[in-house]
């Protein structure tokens, strides 16, 4: 039985964290910490939790947390976890931090797009990315693990054995994404108050969404050069789900048949990663920790489709599966 | 040609009746106020209405108002709007209002249900509710009309002619209604935070809506005896719309059909109210100025079923309506 | 361990079930029985379950279910039910049963609301009716068990205390119930037509939904007189949930605080029944085993809240809860 | 006054184009053809129409419609319009067709396309194609026009001044579309069935849908050269809209401002194409004609961002607006 604290309770990450870690047999959850007034309960803020966990929300410092737990889900902005990480992993506790602070390697390109300075910068490039099918093994050791972005998640995947296999050229990848609402999370904006997004569907942020640099290093990594892609972010109207597709030059002649096999090799053995024939919706996956994948070769373009849901395998079961494999579960345990 | 003002230009009734107003070939718009800073453009606040208005929000008094239009429609929450009106009737405009301010008689009842005292208390008991199907003629020469809630129209048109007919009991009429999202706003609240509301229903307000004196009035001077409702509003994940099912007890052996005909008869000359026989949805009338109604009777219970788009026929296209009647134009002009 | 097969693998309520199996540790899914040309693979139908359940749907006589399986989960239409499950229990099985067929304890009845002749009327009033917050003890050595409507468990749970107790009216409470479109089930239909149904609200069998004869005889029994409703469903576009609001008159002066203290004791040990003090939407229940109740008095009118996941509480999840109870495993197990 | 015939009157086209018509002060809706049985009230088939419009549908022959009026809308299936039109226009009447039969100028490649003979393959190629923003002169003498494709709407508007100008290549462009449910029509599909596709996203027809020889085969009549794309559409839960998101490679060095205002002049004096610099949603032009468009530089890719509501602006509202244009009306009259 670990010992479990959430830090960043009140979104809807840390929502879906607690349902799944509820019906984990060995994790018990024994403290959240979030910056409300007066220690609400859990379920005055998640009426969902209503008779399942009975704790408060604590301000609690980053001492009193590691005294408390043995591992510690950061559920916090990016910028903020940075400044908490720290001393986490100084008092002992190991970290899973959902935030982006920890997934760039270099200090400069996190001030680039993120628009900070980074407020511990020593310590990146020496994280792991938590995709446990690229980085298992690192991620069984890890004192901290940067838990992947949804978007990355849903685009890194499909990708990646098509660029480690050589298939694909490495440049100019389009990934025109789109995504269900909760992905832009639980703080209020009129883009995402219901009369406005319903029954519409936009693009935002073309080229200048913070998952670009984050998607071009961990390809580059994988297909060990540099990867570039024009990422096109969309809002679409519907609580959950990330629909992916990506459109890429093929570097030789292979066949749809052979694509297909190629990702069917990479994931024979990864429980969360289901190579499909057909056209996955995100319905498919909804609610779960699966990444659907598939490819078709268009008029010498190869394309490629995967779902998740954004917040499961894109947030809150990959950290669960982290979670797994740094304290020796069953990788698919509660999952 | 009638000059227009709106005053309150930034919500989901203004950028409707700017839509409506449009295309009447008798109004022009001449001027829209708000408090917004800097004067933005109308088309940056409603980008539906790029390249089909262009005027700036101005923050204009009273006066400015009166001084520019013939007619003011004011979208002004409740209490704001009777701080406004008097100096626009004085300033010589006609003014539709689409507040709470002047729809109740009696501002004892509208401080017991709106919190504060009445600004204009005087002018109480004199203003014409604007529902043009039982107040037609004095909307005519009106110089302000209360425009109605959208709720109350939802339920006043279905009971009206029958308690006039004297065929349902005035006391204990259940009334649970459904509206969509748009009916709460453009003010950014979580309940309406779109991955909150999608995809869930709620009961809201049970018993304490404000909507509940103004039915009971309206309907009470129908009936010519005191009205009673038990108003249970609930909250439909849609943009628009309200579906309306009353529950009363009949006062004899009527027929389901002369139930019927006697809607069809109070309504025989209504341009907007159709009396219709299969049950229907919010969607026959959605965009639209028709209030659909129909009657049933279940073990001794009269039930109707009504619906409106609480944004035209529940709000702005009302206000054009009672508009039309004021000005001499057809009822029906570009509704 | 228990063998399970399921009979009717092609609707949203097997797919639900299969899901819950899917994590229960003592439950086998060995055979999924339907109709389906060619034997298709389970994904092939519910593409969610790809990598999960590797299964096919198989046409098979009730003898070669029962040969291989314990229990039995009939989701199959009503008047299909009947045909299967005397055939079921002849060989031996265990049955859950999620038709209407063996609700009813009166053929009669059955007639009247079904219109067709029920096929094994000899049985009715023997089966137990599978809601364990009224009837658990029976549900224990029960061959059969009549799985309860998904509308009747929204219904029957909040009013169940209150008549037991004596403290509202059996006669005229009036139901008015809301439900997302999955309760309509999977097959086609133009009222269940995205478009037709998307952003639309409709009253719909008024007075003539079958569930209304479950209710009364199961509130009837519970009362220990005769109860009756007066039940209006409604489609609300959304995938799941049902929302009951149900009105009835107070036999003496309770206080709001009494009525809910009253559902509280009657549901103090019950794992599946949330008393709260909210308004509770029906996103708080999707996708659970829980009802959420709650209750007020509004202008001495008695008015119950109840929100449940009309595929989870009201039908698949309260068909596992039997099935534990059934077969001695803890009530909340996998669920 | 110009006497209008429907011929297939039960589809959402249909009853789009009719609620047009119903506010063009010059048309004057004289019959509806359809093959339902018994000539259903038109308000039976669209319970919006009730009180609006009082025709039944007629199974009508060419000869018979083009007595009663001069002009024909066509809402056909594909297939299906290429055996009537001949007979209509044979009998006098002027046509705009809804389907993809005479879009095309080679009979070959619509069979290769369609998957069957065509019926009346010596008009291919002579017929206009009905984009008055590219074609506006020819619609205006045309005896039939082609009404274009709801996607190739939202792909030709915003590609076709960068093809025109030189500034993209006009091989291997990425055109990724995402539609709303409306789109695949009123015929039940389990794909469209809503508790399938509401919250869910799926691609489908990928490279096979038959809007592809359609756009290429405009843009290149526009570019003077060939066109190639890759078209990906999306099924997107929401009613209506297209959002279409262009990749395309620029051919020189031009700036974000430049290919906007390649844009701006474009359409300087359309009506209907509005170039805005936000990203426009679905939204905005919900119900309207409008394609909002614009477009943005990211890594040295053109993307361009259109948006149309696909039963308007991709249908029923640009069939008025040739309508307009073939018979001398204002071409906004109505829309």
């Amino acid at each position: 039985m670990t010992r479990i604290a959430i830090i960043g309770g009140a979104g809807y990450t840390a929502v879906e964290l607690i349902k799944i870690l509820l019906r984990h047999p060995e994790a018990e959850i024994v403290a959240i910490s979030d910056i409300q007034e007066g220690q609400p309960h859990i379920a005055a803020i998640h009426p969902s939790l209503n008779g399942r966990l009975d704790l408060r929300l604590e301000k609690l410092s980053p001492a009193e947390v590691a005294a408390r737990a043995d591992c510690v889900f950061c559920c916090l902005p990016h910028g903020v976890s940075a400044s908490m990480v720290p001393d986490l992993l100084d008092a002992g506790a190991r970290v899973v931090d959902f935030s982006a602070d920890y997934r760039l390697d270099d200090p400069e390109v996190f001030a680039q797009w993120y628009g900070q300075k980074h407020a511990d910068p020593d310590r990146l490039g020496k994280v792991v990315y938590g995709l446990p099918e690229l980085f298992r093994e690192q991620v069984v050791d890890a004192p901290l693990v940067a838990n992947p972005g949804c978007f990355p998640t849903s685009v890194i995947l499909p990708l990646a054995p098509l660029l480690r296999a050589g298939l694909i050229e490495p440049g100019g990848i389009i990934v025109d994404s789109k995504t269900g609402v909760s992905g832009a999370g639980r703080t209020l904006r009129l883009t995402t108050h219901y009369p406005e997004c319903n029954e519409s569907m936009t693009a935002y942020n073309l080229g200048r969404h913070r998952h670009t640099p984050e998607i071009e290093q961990i390809l580059g990594s994988v297909a060990g050069t540099a990867v570039g892609v024009i990422f096109a972010p969309h809002l679409v109207p519907m609580d959950r789900g990330i629909l992916t597709t990506t459109y890429s030059q093929p570097t030789k002649n292979s066949s749809e048949e052979e694509l297909v096999q190629t990702l069917r090799d990479f994931y024979a053995d990864e429980p969360f990663v289901r190579v499909v024939d057909h056209l996955p919706g995100t319905k498919d996956s909804w609610g779960t920790n699966f990444c659907d994948v598939t490819v078709r070769i268009v008029r010498n373009r190869v394309i490629t489709i995967s779902c998740v849901d954004n917040l499961i395998k894109g947030a809150s079961g990959a950290a669960v599966q982290n979670f797994n494999l740094m304290y020796g579960y069953p990788e698919t345990m509660a999952l």
